[in-house]
C-alpha cells in the first residue's frame, strides 16, 4: 500500500519519520531532519531537503553514512549489517550469479578500494533507469571510480546514496517516472543506429546523412506520428519537423493556471486548421552525435517535447499556439565543417559553399544530400519568419559537472556563453637538451606552458569565464631536444561578448609578453568567434516558474557549450533548460548519462511551460 | 709578401698597427687595442685578444662596428663606403651574378632587416671553409637570421665580423688551415652517403648497417690506408679500426718536449712489430648519424686523429705507443634501440638481446648484421683489455651554444654529464571546455605545464644542471575538451650523479605535489640512467696544456651530451676536447657547422697531446 505526499505532510512528526524509515542506510536522522521543511510540494522537494541535510552535516557524517553501507556483493550477502533493501537491490543487479573469478575480482576491488579511500564502495546498482545495472557495468564502474581522487569519490558515493534513496522513495510512494522512462527508452533505441567503424565496437557515432543518420530520422519521424503530431516531414537539410496544431484562436478559452496534467483548453479533438495569426512555439535539438559520443546530447531535447505532445494528444488537448518540434540533422560539425547546419537552415544561414566540402572519403556534401534524396533547391525555403513564432526553447543535458556536484536535477540557463577559438604556435630554437645551458635556451614548450597557466588563472578570475588549452603538442618532439616549436589551441568563453573579448585581449597580450621575454615568436589564428546568446528574460522566467512549480530549486547558470538555441537566438527569443548529467557531467563520451527521474522532471517542466504559455495567450 | 707573427711581435706599436690595418671595417682601434697583449703566441692568440677588446667595448661600440659594414650585395657594389676587402669577399660569394628578382629579394631583406634590427646584415660570405657561400646559402641564412631576436642577432653579426677578420688575418699572414681543410673535406665527402628517403632531399641520415652506412665504413677504411695506418679492419659490429704501430719501446729515445711538427722519435721508418708492454692510445668517435643530422657530429672525432696519423706517417714518425683510431659504427640508437653499440662492443657491453630487435621494416639486427657480412660470433672478442691501453681521447663538436657565444674555438671537457630520462603521463578528467567551470577542472595539461616550468627553474638553480621536457602531447586533444591526459618526457642531467639524483628527486617530488593538489594521477617510467663520466684529471690536463700551447684560452666545460667516451670511461681513463659549433651550436640538424680553422686547431691540439704523451713515455 503506497503512501502519499499528502499523508506525509499531514501526519505527526514521529509518524512521518516512521513513514520515511529505511531510506538512508541505518541513518534515519537524515529524513527526520528534512521533515522540518514540511509541507513538501513534491517528492523532488523532499529529496532536495534531504540532500541539503547531508550537505550541512559535514564530511564526517557523510563518511559515517558511507561506512553504514555494506560492501558490494558476495561478502554483503552474508553480512548481518545488510538491510533488506540492499539485498533486494544487489540481487536485482545479478551479482548473486557471480563466477568464482568474478567474485574474487570484486573482493579484490573491495579491499583495494577500502585501502585507498577508507570507506566502502557505494553504487546505486539499480542504475539511471532503475532497472538494474548488469555485472559488467558494475565492475567497470568500480574499476573506473577506483581511480578517482578521495574527495571526489566521497562525493560520488554520497550522490549514489541519494540516488538509491530516490528509487526507494519512488517505491515507497508508488510513483514511477513513466514519461522519463519513455524518453530514456527512445534514446536507448535511437542509439542502436551508429556509423560503420563505431557500431562494431558498440560505440555511438551518427554523422550527417550516413545510413545510421537517415535511419535515426526515419525512427524519429515514426515516433512523432505515434505521438500524434499532425504534420511530420524530413526537410531539405534532413531536419525532422513535427507540428502539433493549435486550436483555432477563437475557440481557445481562458481557464486560469491548470494543474499538472489538467487540460488547458476546451479539449477539442478535431485537428483544426491553424488560423491566420496563431503563432508557433518552436523547440527541439539535434540528433547527430560526435564520434563515440553519448546518447543524450541533443536527443534529450527532441524526445522531451515529443513526450509532452504525446500527453497533450492522449488527453485530446489543443493549445492556442502550434508546437513545432525540430530534430536538427546536424549540430556537431563532424562529417563536414558545417556546425549548426540544421538550425542554421531555419535562420537562413545555410552556406552554399558547404555543398562542395568533402568528407574523409571524398564525398561532397552535395552528393551526400542527393544520395539522401534531399532537395537542395528547397533549403532557402526553410528560413523561418520570426513574426510567426513565439520563441524557441531547448532542453539539453548539461554536459558539465555543476548540477551533478550540487545534486540539483535541473538548471535554468541564463546565457549561452560567447566564445572565441584560436590555433597558436610558438616558434623558438630547437637545441640539444644536454648541451644547451638553461640560461641559453629558447624553449617553445616552456612559453606555451606559461601561457597555459595564465589562461587557467585569468579565466578563473572572472568566475564565470572559461579558458582551455585543449590541444598541446610539440611537433616531432624528442626526449633530448629542447622544443623548437609548440602548437596549442585556445578556447575562451564568457557569458557576454565584452567579458569574452577582455579575456581574449588579456590572454593574447600575455602571450606576446611571454614570447618577448623568452625571445621566441608566435602565430595566432582565430578559427571561431561566436557571440554570446543571453536568454530572453520572459522565457527564462517561464522556465524558472516551471522548475519552481516542481519543488525543485531554481538554479541559474550559463551554458558553456554552444547549442542550436544560439542559432535561433539570432531571429527569435530563446531560453534553455538543463538536465543534470551523471559521471561529473561528462559528455561527448559513452559515459554520458542521466536518470529517467531527471528526464521525467524535464518533461514536467516543459509541460508546465507550455501550459503557462497557453494561459498567457488565452 | 706575407708578414710573420715574429715581425708583428718585434716591431713598433705604430708599425704593428699598420700591419693589422683593414681587419675590422673602418675600425682600426680594435687591432690597436689588442696590441697591448703582445707578444702573441699564435694568430689564435691575436684573434682572441681582438675578440676580448670588442667584448669589453660594449654594445654601442659593437653596433657602430656592425653599422660600419656595407649592406649585402647590389647596393654595396656602388657604395663608396665599401672597402676593397668587402668587394673581394662579396664577389667570391657570386652575389654579383644575381638575377633582377634575386637582387630585389635581397634589397627587400636588407630593408626589412634594417627596419627590425637597426643595423645592416653582416655575414662572413666566405663561409666556414673560406671558399665562399653560394647565393642560395646566403639568401637562406639571411632569411633564417631575420627571425632572430635583436640581442642574439647583434651577437651573431659580431661573430661573423670576427670570422671575416680571421680569414683576412690568414690572408695577411699567408697561412691556411690545410689540415683543417682536409678534415672538412673528408666530412663533406662522407656526407654524400645517406639513407634512402633522406638522400633524395639532400638530407644526411646514416643509420646502422644501411647501404650508406656500409659505404661510409668502406670510405673511412680506404682513407685510413691512404693516411698510412698499418692495420685497418672492419670489426664484428661494423666499427672501422685503424692501428698506427709504435716503434718498439727499446728504440724510442727521449727528446724533451718537441715543437709542433717536430719529430718526437728517432724517425724509424720501419713498421716494427709492437713489443710486449707497448700500450695503445685509443681515440675515435662514431660515423652513424641521427635522421637529417649534421656532418660533424661524431665524424670530426674520427678524421682529426686520422689527420694526425697521416702527418706522423708523412714525417716517418713512430711513437712509443700504438695509436688506435676507431670509427664507431653506432652511437645514436636510430635504427635499433641500441645506443653506443659500437663503443659498447669494446667494453664488453654488447647486449645479445638486441639481435632480435626489429627496425621499422621488420628487419632484425641479426639479419642486418648477416647481410653486412659481420661475424656475430666474434663480437665478444672485441672487448678490450684495459691493461693494454693508455686511455681514450675523443674530439667532438660541442653540440651546444657555449663556445660559439664566447667566441672561443676549443673547450676542455671536465665531465660528461650523467642523465636520467623518464616518460611520464598525467591522467586527469577529460571534460567539456565550455561547461566545466575553472574551479571544477582536473586538467592534465595544466599539471604538466606546471611541472615543465618547475623543471626549468629547478635546473637553472644548479647552474650546470639541465632539465628538458622535449616531448609534450595531449593525446587526441580537441580544442573544446579539457585535457584528460598529457604525456611528456623528462631529461635531467648534471655533471655528477649526486647532483643529478637530487635534481630528479626534486622534480618527481614536485610532480607528486602538483598532481595531489590538482587531484590528478600520474605515471613515471624511467627509460634511461647514465652515470656521469668525469674526465680523468691527467688526461684533462694534457688537453689543457695542448690548448694553451696553441695560444687559445683554456675553457673548461661539462659535456651535456652523451658520447662514446662515456662507454670507454667504464674501463679506462678518458678526456674529451670540444670544438665550437656555429649557428648557436645547433646539432642533430643540417645547420650544424664549424670552420676549417677550428678543425685545424683540433688537429694541432691532438697532435700536441700525442707528443706530450710521447715525451712522458720516453
Amino acid at each position: 500500500m503506497a503512501m502519499t505526499l499528502e499523508q506525509l505532510n499531514a501526519t505527526s512528526e514521529s509518524h512521518a519519520a516512521e513513514m520515511l524509515d529505511g531510506l538512508y542506510e541505518h541513518s534515519p536522522w537524515i529524513a527526520q531532519a528534512a521533515l522540518a521543511a514540511r509541507p513538501f510540494r513534491s517528492l523532488s522537494h523532499l529529496k532536495h531537503e534531504m540532500v541539503k541535510v547531508l550537505q550541512d552535516a559535514g564530511v564526517e557524517a557523510q563518511v559515517s553514512l558511507i561506512r553504514a553501507h555494506p560492501e558490494l556483493a558476495g561478502k554483503a550477502m552474508v553480512s548481518n549489517t545488510l538491510t533488506a533493501e540492499s539485498t533486494n537491490e544487489q540481487s536485482k543487479a545479478g551479482l548473486t550469479q557471480c563466477t568464482p573469478a568474478e567474485f574474487a575480482h570484486i573482493q579484490k576491488l573491495n579491499t583495494d578500494y577500502n585501502g585507498k579511500f577508507g570507506f566502502p564502495f557505494v553504487l546505486a546498482v539499480r542504475g539511471p533507469r532503475g532497472t538494474g545495472l548488469n555485472k559488467q557495468q558494475i565492475i567497470e564502474t568500480f574499476e573506473r571510480r577506483f581511480a578517482n581522487p578521495v574527495d571526489y569519490e566521497r562525493d560520488e558515493c554520497i550522490r549514489n546514496i541519494h540516488r538509491i534513496v530516490e528509487i526507494r522513495l519512488n517505491d515507497k510512494f508508488g510513483v514511477e517516472p513513466t514519461l522519463g522512462n519513455d524518453v530514456w527508452d527512445w534514446q536507448e533505441k535511437l542509439a542502436q543506429h551508429s556509423d560503420p567503424g563505431y557500431a562494431e565496437y558498440g560505440q555511438l557515432t551518427v554523422t550527417y546523412l550516413t545510413d545510421a543518420h537517415r535511419a535515426c530520422a526515419q525512427r524519429i519521424s515514426h515516433w512523432m506520428r505515434d505521438c500524434g503530431f499532425d504534420d511530420i516531414e524530413i526537410d531539405a537539410v534532413g531536419n525532422v519537423v513535427g507540428r502539433y496544431r493549435a486550436i483555432s484562436t477563437d475557440t481557445a478559452t481562458a481557464q486560469g493556471r491548470p494543474k499538472q496534467g489538467a487540460a488547458p483548453s476546451g479539449g477539442s479533438a478535431a485537428h483544426e486548421v491553424a488560423s491566420v495569426g496563431v503563432k508557433t512555439l518552436l523547440t527541439g535539438s539535434h540528433y547527430d552525435t560526435v564520434r563515440n559520443g553519448g546518447k543524450y546530447d541533443g536527443r534529450l531535447g527532441i524526445f522531451v517535447p515529443m513526450a509532452c505532445v504525446r500527453e497533450l494528444h492522449r488527453q485530446n488537448k489543443r493549445l492556442p499556439f502550434h508546437i513545432e518540434v525540430v530534430a536538427f540533422a546536424e549540430e556537431e560539425g563532424q562529417r563536414y565543417k558545417a556546425t549548426f547546419l540544421g538550425s542554421g537552415a531555419l535562420t537562413g544561414h545555410f552556406d552554399k559553399s558547404w555543398l562542395d566540402q568533402e568528407d574523409g572519403d571524398g564525398i561532397t556534401m552535395r552528393a551526400a544530400m542527393q544520395h539522401a534524396g534531399l532537395c537542395i533547391d528547397d533549403i532557402a525555403k526553410l528560413k523561418r519568419d520570426p513574426a510567426k513564432y513565439l520563441g524557441f526553447i531547448e532542453v539539453h543535458i548539461e554536459q558539465g559537472p555543476v548540477l551533478n556536484e550540487l545534486d540539483i536535477p535541473l538548471g535554468i540557463v541564463t546565457s549561452i556563453n560567447g566564445g572565441r577559438r584560436f590555433q597558436c604556435e610558438v616558434m623558438a630554437m630547437a637545441s640539444h637538451a644536454g648541451t644547451t645551458p638553461m640560461n641559453r635556451r629558447r624553449d617553445a614548450a616552456a612559453a606555451a606552458a606559461e601561457l597555459l597557466l595564465y589562461v587557467e588563472q585569468r579565466s578563473a578570475k572572472d568566475g564565470d569565464s572559461v579558458g582551455t588549452v585543449g590541444m598541446l603538442n610539440v611537433p616531432n618532439g624528442s626526449i633530448n631536444v629542447v622544443p623548437g616549436a609548440c602548437k596549442f589551441s585556445l578556447d575562451l568563453r564568457a557569458p557576454n561578448d565584452a567579458q569574452r573579448d577582455a579575456l581574449v585581449d588579456d590572454v593574447l597580450d600575455q602571450l606576446k609578453r611571454i614570447c618577448l621575454r623568452r625571445s621566441v615568436s608566435f602565430t595566432v589564428e582565430e578559427t571561431m568567434r561566436a557571440a554570446a546568446a543571453p536568454s530572453d528574460s520572459e522565457w527564462q522566467l517561464r522556465w524558472e516558474k516551471a522548475v519552481d512549480a516542481l519543488g525543485v530549486p531554481q538554479y541559474r547558470m550559463p551554458s558553456g557549450a554552444g547549442h542550436d538555441a544560439m542559432k535561433l537566438h539570432e531571429i527569435m527569443p530563446q531560453a534553455m533548460l538543463f538536465v543534470r548529467g551523471l559521471n561529473a557531467g561528462i559528455s561527448h563520451n559513452p559515459l554520458e548519462s542521466t536518470t529517467s527521474d531527471d528526464m521525467q522532471l524535464a518533461v514536467e517542466a516543459t509541460t508546465h511551460l507550455i501550459y503557462q504559455l497557453a494561459d498567457e495567450l488565452t
